[in-house]
């Protein structure tokens, strides 16, 4: 099977926008009332149409990235924002359980509080069957106010992945900083910089089954490896291989010779098959005729043998995954 | 001839340290006394030897890039410190006239002031002979409080920059901020966020003349060409073929498949040679035995025609440095 390890709601009913709206103006609403026929058709003819267009069987489903806008303050509004959320992505994972599997948004803020993240991640993996969590090295937005991912004021979320057995992928929300557009520029930079503060310590000594998966092909990283790699040397740290235990990379690269560096460069074994269908680049690309983020054409392209093929579309996400391999198993 | 289009002085004599130490500790220095004897041991051990071994001829030659330490907000300060790391790179370019040209370091504040900054350029063009200059985009040191580089507060640099026909390699210096690692994220970072500043506005309309170098191999730019692509289309931006005429890339990109993917998805019309050595990534790979920065040898494994080769390694610069193609001229 194809699993696509990187999907968002991104075509949420507008019912759902309202109540968030509703929640920024400073009003208390209850979470929208949508019905089943609205999130099927949402999905349906998103989606779902593209993941059968394009021949992928399951999307690893979370909300929309850059609508999580962690840099809104008030613990309450993100812990609401967060739960509405989650419930819409465990609807779409129950209407549809053989296509979705969910990852929860956190609810966290610029404070760097994790109670209610830590919560928020327990009732969705322990009652709602999520398999993962987006993790924001960046809550403020765009102006990094916070801690690295390596500091110890992250260690309780740690702790409760661990304990849960579940991978965060590492995804930034909005830009509210001009000078880094949110697609164009801070995804890539959060992608970059955490791997760099995970290379600069020694955070998976303490937690040597935590795992984060980076997205969009590890931001600039694999492009840069050699330097990566040299610098590593540079400032006495251990070599790159030694963080590939708990760090994966996803196919979100919109061009062959991109994925064909990442194939080429990073272990087949750390790389996940996903999409980012529909995100940040929708689209043809003229030339083509196909989409930019049909990335599994990017991927076919590469000619891989029968065993490396598996591993990227299938086994490595079920690994990284573990709790969405149990939910698979449970189907058959 | 082989043109190194990126380089720093990252060798300099203590002296000169230790100048900057005392302007940092409130006294008001003197520049350093420094014997020629002494700058000319700093150059020819470290970056003449590299030179000669590796078989490059000249090298665009500037202060070193984490020193210019912009976040320092005294102006008074940063005039100070430019133009004595400015006359050490101008002495460089009159001991080994043959082998480096300036680029000049600009005195530049988080008040995002440019005054002294068009001074010190005009300085360094008119009086000493310098070629280009580096510009930061974030003065403040990985928090980003500035405005976009196509914000109109820069306007009165690029005039100047036109006029003398100048381009700027666009630099940030050390990260302040403990998120972003100086070498390892707030470098590249700085390189994705700009070129996305440029493809959202139409800042070449206005100065159509206007050349920047974007260093590190473009930052994550080249490895998700498919990305900006896409985004350009998305937000209606023209086709990114249409900021060719005024953004270059260096080759600053340290393992062969790196500069393989630069070449294949940038024009080579577009590419600069470059190694930035002594710099960021020192030391050898122990799989090949040669420096991780030896540039020259991943390009040169790229096995291009002639034609293109001479583009990549002295054309290109001669093109977007004119000044230092007439000096270049006056030498012969």
């Amino acid at each position: 099977m194809i699993i696509d390890c990187h999907g968002h709601f991104t075509t949420v009913p507008d019912a759902h926008k309202r109540y968030r709206q509703q929640q920024l103006a400073g009003e208390s609403p209850e979470p929208a009332e949508i019905a089943d026929d609205e999130i099927r058709a949402a999905i349906e003819q998103n989606q779902l149409r593209v993941m059968r267009e394009r021949g992928s069987d399951l999307t690893i489903f979370s909300p929309q990235a850059s609508a999580m806008e962690h840099h809104v303050p008030d613990p309450e509004i993100a812990a609401a924002w967060a739960r509405a959320c989650n419930d819409l992505i465990f609807r779409v994972t129950e209407l549809f359980p053989a296509s979705f599997a969910g990852v929860c948004q956190l609810p966290q803020t610029p404070d760097g509080n994790l109670g209610a993240c830590v919560s928020e991640l327990r009732r969705c993996v322990g009652e709602l069957g999520f398999v993962g969590c987006n993790l924001n090295p960046d809550p403020s937005g765009g102006h990094w106010t916070s801690r690295p991912l390596t500091d110890e004021s992250w260690f309780p979320l740690y702790d409760a992945m661990v304990e849960l057995d579940v991978p965060a992928m590492i995804h930034v929300s909005a830009s509210c900083n001009p000078n880094a557009h949110t697609l164009g520029a801070h995804y890539l930079n959060a992608d970059t910089s955490v791997f760099m503060q995970l290379v600069e310590a020694d955070l998976f000594d303490r937690y040597p089954t935590l795992r984060f998966v980076i997205p969009h092909g590890g931001g600039a990283v694999p492009y840069h490896w050699g330097r990566y790699r040299g610098l590593a040397t540079r400032l006495e740290r251990p070599p790159l291989d030694r963080l590939l235990d708990n760090v994966f990379f996803d196919t979100c690269v919109y061009h062959t010779p991109g994925i064909a560096l990442l194939a080429r460069v990073v272990p087949l074994e750390n790389v996940l098959f996903a999409s980012e269908m529909l995100g940040a680049v929708r689209g043809v690309n003229p030339e083509t005729g196909s989409g930019w983020d049909d990335t599994k054409r990017y991927v076919d392209a590469l000619d891989l043998p029968e065993e490396a093929r598996r591993k990227v579309f299938e086994e490595n996400a079920r690994r990284v995954y573990p709790r969405l391999d149990t939910r698979l198993g449970q189907m058959v």
